[in-house]
């Protein structure tokens, strides 16, 4: 049966970091996501369009998308091209993955197109040149989830990638995304150079808790487990109503959550779908005070990560 | 009934640390071990003797199993005292838990007598003041799998204790004691102060990648998380032949493994016996070939910590 000549993929948000698991963690959310549709072209080379508006690069070489495709092409013996057309529904700059998502889309529908002849291992190393044009570093954390789905732990990047997709437990994200902008490189730029001993020792051990309480269901030690040490406390100045955001879900209900990869985003855990739809509200409250603008999201974590919906 | 005057417990080594998880993960054996034997008296107060050759403190409290009673008799309002027999099956500063396995079978012995009123974490944390006489830092990465069994991570010990007991994977382990000496204090001088904070985060992508490993039963991930970036590499030069004994250990197919505690003993994770045996063959023939004397330990993790053997 030949290969249909279009395909049209989801790929979701996903929450790189997950508290406590800077550069590690992520997990992968069922909405928002981009529709990323390719068509197989026999003309070698990418044309892009945005079918939204954002005003994104279509120069294949500046878009996410683009970037992530040049290096799958890059592993395709044969003459080969797409046309791709995009429609963000994951706004750029949000701290949930907007970028993974567009890049992960993309590799995942090529890889559609191709009798998907490429591992999700090598579809995460391709689509992090993605991540590279966006934020100038080749991390995995949100691309990792994005193509896997669930909870993923990137174990290392070089010299090897590796990726350990953990099973999701059953539990509900409350996200809000506050309508100012965080610039990731920013957001890198505060971070400290070194730790203290002491305290990455503390960090490490609420890794190893956050993992030990997803795999084992127990929802105390992930609330107890979820605290980041480090990296939010570097960040927490660039993000207005944080500490508020959180304080208001934790009195909802929510077992736990932070800044959502580089935010302003910010997530928060939950045992169950009203506490997920609390937590929210309770968030979303504290933006409304403050006058600022504010999209909410809540779901499930999607054991399925970025994934066709279409083939013609 | 009336609760039996005297109990016997046998208190095994453990190993802190189980390569990049640092203060944190621990796991325990079941041999070597102490054993503590307990006479209840109604005179308050603590006799200890030794009925074993390492000339250890009798001062209770000078002595881990009698600082450990000390911490244990304030929590009982009744006139109480105990006279307490302890013969060291696990060498002083082997780098295996020897301190917490004197405090730990100190602690699960009196509990046996008291009816056991106390919860295995108000035993960690008595135990602890034992493992402060023999170190001068209250830590419980030994003590908590001496009183737990199994795997156990200490996810805080501030503000307020925190054991996750681990459901221990069906893994053997390989122990070698080369004869020198290691000192708790001196291992602890060498470390960094601080750490550079890629570094951490690799660190914590190991300890998180080595619990998921544990849960799931995944060998090949347990063999790539083992790496420890920060503490080993401080220390190695405190341990001739660890870089040797570790190769040959690989060799004879051994998953991973490192320094046991601070030294000077290696330990290595195994996934049947006869790998476990065949590692600490080829650990010992290296130390052999040093001139250096050495003991080997070889068994399964053990599911049972510290335990009554014997009540009279």
């Amino acid at each position: 049966m030949p290969l249909p000549p279009s395909v049209t993929v989801h790929a979701p948000a996903t929450i790189a970091n997950v508290g406590c698991g800077f550069d590690v963690l992520g997990l992968c959310l069922t909405a928002p996501y981009d529709t990323v549709h390719l068509r197989r072209t026999d003309r070698p080379g990418l044309s892009i369009r945005h079918l939204d508006d954002y005003d994104l690069p279509t120069d294949p070489n500046r878009n996410v998308a683009g970037a992530a495709l040049l290096a799958l092409l890059r592993e395709v013996p044969e003459p080969l091209g797409f046309e791709v057309e995009i429609t963000k529904g994951i706004r750029p700059g949000s701290g949930i993955g907007s970028s993974a998502a567009s890049a992960a889309g993309a590799v995942v529908a090529a890889n559609a197109l191709l009798g998907n002849r490429f591992s999700h291992k090598e579809l995460i190393g391709m689509a992090m040149y993605g991540e590279a044009v966006a934020s100038g570093v080749q991390h995995a954390d949100n691309i990792a989830p994005a193509i896997c789905g669930g909870l993923t732990l990137v174990r290392a990047v070089l010299p090897v990638l590796d990726v350990v997709a953990l099973p999701p437990p059953p539990l509900w994200v409350a996200v809000v995304h506050p309508q100012f902008e965080v610039r990731t490189q920013e957001a890198r730029a505060v971070l400290p150079t070194t730790v203290p001993l002491a305290l990455a020792v503390r960090q490490w051990a609420n890794v190893g808790g956050l993992v030990a309480g997803f795999l084992t269901h127990d929802y105390e030690l992930i609330s107890r487990a979820l605290e980041d040490y480090i990296v939010e406390p570097a960040r927490a100045s660039l993000l207005p109503g944080l500490g508020a955001a959180r304080q208001r879900a934790l009195e909802a209900g929510a077992l736990g959550g932070g800044i959502s990869g580089s935010g302003p985003s910010i997530f928060m855990l939950n045992k169950d779908e009203a506490t997920a739809l609390a937590a929210a509200a309770a968030m979303g409250s504290v933006y409304e005070k403050m006058g600022i603008e504010y999209h909410l999201h809540v779901g499930p974590i999607a054991a399925q990560g970025a994934r066709v919906v279409a083939m013609e």
